[in-house]
């Protein structure tokens, strides 16, 4: 393969480049074709009368077809396109394209039919280049920091936190589930003195929800780490692992960011900001007048803290702490001097949740009592607690959506937008 | 969190360590304790008559338990491990242990029921560490030469390739199955103009097996790449990938590896040979007087054209390419001179197949009739090949998976020991 990609075409070389047809032009004299690969396009340029067989090759070749050229490309001053033109002197004809069943402003619903169509262009395919970056920017940073990366099993006999909204198949016979995290199996990954892993993995979730933040199969970035002082740990790395994978996300793709999503990546220079749950609604009634529930943050308080946040430390980011163990997971170890209170945070970021985490609890007897507290089935959880029996480290993680991350740093209306392929409760296709 | 690890450990500085009691052992006057974290071991002594405190709170903690220490190291000649002992000045007791309820003579069938047990050491961590650094030197060269990252749907309608061994879900009351592969989806991403993609993702495979290579869930690397000229190309591609991948687990673990698992790391210097199908069964017979079959390479060809290839080219690595059509996908591209054979390959490693590769057929006339003659139904198909009707480039890709790989590089008897937690059809917990 000898392909030269259209980012790297020097004038005055025979090379040969490979790409979709973007526009085809035919009148009297000349053909005129904008090729576009994944790195950008270039104008072709073939005069009939000294290319007849190229010329013919072309005769019945429209918009989105592929083709591969061999051919030297000129400067010109009368090109737009990077100032060249490419001048061919072979052609192939990799594939004749029909014409396309979607134009640019189809529905979402007819674009996600047509998800492949929908995906081809350099406007959408940022996304996922910018999404690799991300996950790369996290990965590096939790290896680099000596975690190992595992990949838990996604077919279970329980459900990860008693919960009823899991897909059920058929294994062998028996009655098996899709996890919904690797929550258990991260936390077992400390009982075998992993000492820091991570994971980014499917999970699925059967829950009828048509909003622009759910969907039914999702990417999930998730770390467990040991030997924590406390939930403070976990913010510490939650905290690098971002800062980490936002400035390479902004070192490789700022320019374009600004050009095609009209986006600036904005990192802290503070810490991100802790504020106690009880702190920061009493901020939030102080400032604006806005009473919130004592149980849990709702996404009004959320607004408004992160609107306060911005304003006095300059930050997209803030960490609301302690949440009433009421409201978070069985597993959440509670506040040695509030038990109303846990070791569990939420990270918003421009208005909304982000992240969860919390420092586990990872003593067997207090373990199970806080099962039988939350009013949970003791012997769903037999197996699980099994992984405290034996030796145990302190220990604590998060779990985030990938494509709600990405939603929010590009602005874009649905993670529908955010991901390759989406699934929902009506949509399992293509 | 001010903690330090095992191996960081400096005499005569203040430090916090925490990990897993290996030994413990109580004479009259002392207590000696082998701490152990993911980095390494430490001897700590205790003096019982000038710290009773300690001495207090040790009384009842056994083996596995896990401590976290405030202390200093001293230089000691009579100590064997690192020459150093670790002198507590507090002591905190993280989790008391249970006797555990395995040993390490258990069964491998005992140490999977207790998997977080089986895995406390560093031999068996060791295993995760390198394919934490296999799959990161896959990655990085991916992202480094342009690929695209891609998480594809794992809950589909139809099964990959018509094959039956899926499993069956209740998506919201239509059925619904698990992929086998990202075989159509990696496909759809060239039809979008990816140029290149891969994944490292959860495939699922519902086959009664019981070997020492089939799980039911497994994890497996894939790419696919657009505007080649041949499966060559997917060749350089993958072996490109392999060469990086290796020489990372090489350059960090070669000596553990060599300690732990006798293993050294072998790359070839030459580029891998390939060999075309029908020669490698010329060979196999003239030179070991075996005579394979005609229509596919068996596991007695396989062991001895590796061998063949060792002793000629000094090479563990060896591509058979051009398979009979017949013996491969429907999807696979055919030869233009011998349409008997196909532009498919795979790569044998040590004696076994580790991956199967292929330019794949993107003309969509041509695709058709391939279903056609293999007779699997078209309706089934109906929907992939609409991924091909307007406009799709040359494209080819290979799949592994990455367990089977793992288990030939440290030599374990199976992949049972290679995955973190395993699946297979009558194991499905922890």
């Amino acid at each position: 393969m000898e392909r030269t990609y259209i980012k790297d075409i020097e004038p005055e070389k025979e090379i040969t480049i490979s790409g979709w047809i973007e526009r085809i032009r035919n009148p009297k004299s000349m053909i005129f074709i904008v090729l576009r690969d994944i790195t950008g396009v270039v104008q072709v340029t073939i005069d009939k009368s000294t290319q007849p067989e190229i010329t013919e090759k072309l005769s019945n070749v429209i918009a989105n077809s592929v083709i591969t050229l061999r051919g030297v490309a000129h400067l010109s001053e009368y090109v737009k396109m990077g100032g060249i033109e490419f001048i061919p002197s072979d052609v192939t004809i990799d594939s004749v394209a029909e014409a396309l069943p979607i134009t640019k402003e189809a529905s979402l619903d007819q674009r996600l039919n047509y998800r492949w169509i929908d995906l081809r262009d350099n406007a959408k395919n940022l996304i996922f280049r910018v999404n690799t970056t991300l996950e790369k920017g996290l990965r590096d940073y939790m290896i680099e920091t000596g975690a190992i990366e595992i990949h838990t099993p996604k077919i279970t006999v329980q459900s990860s936190e008693g919960g009823s909204e899991v897909f059920k198949l058929d294994y062998f016979g028996q009655p098996a589930y899709l996890t919904q995290s690797p929550q258990l199996y991260k936390q077992m990954a400390m009982a075998s003195g992993f000492d820091k892993v991570f994971e980014i993995g499917d999970y699925f979730r059967a829950e009828s929800s048509f909003t622009n933040r759910h969907a039914t199969e999702f990417i999930g970035f998730d770390f467990e780490i040991s030997h924590i002082t406390s939930h403070h740990d976990i913010m510490d790395y939650l905290e690098g692992a971002l800062r980490r994978a936002l400035s390479d996300v902004k070192q490789k793709h700022e320019k374009e960011l600004q050009e095609v999503y009209n986006v600036t990546i904005d990192i802290p220079e503070c810490d991100f900001p802790r504020i106690p749950f009880d702190e920061a609604l009493s901020i939030v009634e102080k400032e604006y007048g806005y009473k919130g529930s004592k149980e849990d943050f709702d996404p009004e308080s959320e607004k408004y803290i992160c609107q306060y946040v911005k304003e006095k430390y300059n930050s997209d980011f803030v960490y609301i702490t302690e949440y009433p163990f009421e409201a978070r997971a069985f597993y959440s170890m509670k506040c040695e001097d509030n038990p109303r209170l846990c070791k569990s945070f939420d990270l918003l970021w421009k208005g909304i949740e982000i992240t969860s985490g919390a420092q586990r609890e990872h003593r067997y007897d207090v373990l199970k009592a806080q099962i039988a507290e939350k009013g949970i089935n003791p012997e769903v959880m037999n197996d699980y607690l099994e992984f405290f029996k034996y030796g145990c480290p302190t220990h604590g993680g998060v779990g985030l959506g990938i494509a709600r991350m990405l939603a929010k740093l590009l602005n874009l209306p649905t993670i529908k937008e955010a991901v390759y392929i989406f699934r929902g409760p009506n949509r399992i296709t293509p």
